[in-house]
């Protein structure tokens, strides 16, 4: 089934705007992400389910009201509202991937006011300044987290998203966002060097200063500050890019998200049938309650999904793992593998 | 071994303060306060001790430094800082108490810019003004969550603490706070009622309009927003007291405490023989997914202690379950057990 210029077939579910509206606007950067971000999670979607060789990705499309108190949730394919929508695509313990998750969304709507606070004083960090007063935001974006069985294969996220606030007077604020980054349970300095050259590579495509940026911005964000160490071996993590244009941009962005599948998947690949043992197992269960304690503590994405009204709660937390767990006063022995995973995360490290 | 007033042998270790000063200062607030938790720890541990019948509490003291970078963490008694310190007690894995954890902190120093914000705000909506600048705190409590193995014996959480802010010219403000509430996975109305009347009986002794007050603040408090349901069936939650005084708000903290024991202990006995499948253990890690939610996103004392510098992290995630799990789209079947606890979470119950 082709529709002209966008093959649905092709995709997950059909896009969350409707396609005939959509192939009219494509000159528009809101329809040329619509469309980027769909076309990624299909990508994506049918790698993973090549690796895992066992189930199918379960795909729901949803719709978000605004200014109701519906709480809208379920399997079926249903009108989009006033608000936006997404398609959620969420394989589960399957037999190489424990939990994996890849979203798109496509929302609208008035900002919420603890949003529009932290955003304030981000674009006014950079020289800029947001209005008081009511402001209406638009975001489209893909955001995905991939927890697989197998404690040699890395947790790996990834979100790419386009953002614009309106303010009353019609001023436009627009901005990119996102980032991938690799988190190993037992250490495969190998595994980090491939996902970092292929991130590189996607980088200097685009501006010879971008990975080293991206890379140093990654190591920063995904923090867990209140215990000392990053989340994982990094990657890339940018946000409120504005220069130099929206088509350079989005080409960036384009060409990281193309960059997933050839970073990731000979990952899963090389470690999904590799032996451990429970002493493995236990942790990794240890490490993702940390991944759980990052994102409901810190994750910019994550906190700005719990604050928006209406939001799908079960799209925003599928990137929580399916186990996790928190064992008091666990203190991995001198020596171990554990141990090495620690001093890399405690000491981020330059991979290429 | 008695040391006059203070039997220390009595408690899982000794006091956080020196006790012949603690004896020595027994007519203050701050030292009968601290010898209040100190014996309710060692009440509620030897009480669970006893119910679990394989595995002691391990005791661990700890000191937090003030204006140093050092993690402390470990198992040694420690001298006490500048920064105060800790009891902390946890039973781990064991028969009847998959993690079982009771904390006791004597802390001061400046206090945290975000929890000072937080602080400003509550005291400001009580009619008084907490002077901008520089401010110091004392805090002593006693912090504690109880999960249990067996699905049918609910976790129980309890924290009963006094408060001091000292502004740069010398003002002091003063509160009291604290509470407790029962999070059943699969309800049991008596246990609830149970609960709700030990706790009642506790606030009649001292105020007939108490538990009303303090269940319903209970009810808003334990709310998980972004899932619109209550984290169980309540208990009392109170905040921010400083009337009628600080010797009758002692009192009524202490007998808060006091019946922490004779509110839980007939529920854990009652059921921790109880039958359960693999079905309940499946939901009650669910459900202890959403406890994790709750404690990592809204709790006030979680999020102060994440704020503190050096602040004992362990000893603060230690009421993060030992397993937890989230299930992407996991809905109780209508009609099943799970579903009537949902019910009761949506929308608090009157249990007396």
């Amino acid at each position: 089934m082709s529709n002209g210029n966008i093959d649905v077939s092709q995709l997950m579910a059909p896009p969350v705007t409707d396609v005939t509206q959509l192939e009219k606007t494509m000159d528009t950067i809101k329809s040329r992400m619509e469309v980027m971000i769909m076309k990624t999670q299909a990508e994506v979607c049918h790698a993973l389910e090549e690796q895992d060789g066992q189930k199918k990705f379960l795909v729901e499309k949803w719709s978000r009201a605004e200014k109701q108190n519906d709480v809208i949730i379920g399997d079926a394919v249903k009108g989009i509202g006033q608000g936006g929508g997404g398609v959620t695509c969420v394989m589960q313990d399957s037999k190489v991937f424990e939990k994996a998750g890849v979203n798109v969304s496509v929302v609208s709507g008035p900002l919420p006011e603890g949003a529009a606070q932290q955003m304030r004083s981000r674009i006014c960090s950079r020289g800029k300044k947001l209005e008081e007063g009511k402001l209406m935001f638009f975001a489209a974006g893909i955001s995905s987290v991939i927890h697989p069985r197998n404690p040699h294969v890395p947790t790996v996220h990834f979100n790419y998203r386009y953002f614009e606030v309106e303010e009353a007077s019609g001023k436009k604020h627009w901005w990119f966002g996102g980032g991938t980054d690799l988190t190993p349970y037992i250490l495969d300095r190998e595994d980090a060097v491939h996902f970092h050259k292929e991130q590189k590579a996607a980088c200097d495509k685009h501006n010879p200063d971008y990975y080293k940026r991206f890379k140093a911005w990654c190591d920063e964000y995904f923090y867990i500050k209140h215990r000392g160490e990053c989340r994982g071996v990094g990657g890339l993590f940018f946000d409120d890019l504005d220069t130099p244009s929206q088509d350079k941009l989005f080409d960036f962005a384009s060409s990281c998200a193309a960059a997933i599948v050839p970073s990731y998947i000979p990952i899963v690949k090389k470690h999904k049938d590799d032996k451990y043992t429970d002493a493995d197992r236990n942790w990794q269960l240890l490490r993702r309650g940390r991944y759980a304690e990052f994102n409901l503590i810190y994750d910019r994405g994550t906190k700005f999904g719990l604050m928006t009204p209406n939001a799908r709660i079960e799209s925003i937390l599928m990137s929580l793992p399916l186990y996790a767990k928190w064992e008091y006063g666990h203190v991995p022995e001198e020596g171990s593998k554990e141990a090495e995973l620690m001093a890399v995360l405690k000491k981020p490290v330059e991979w290429l």
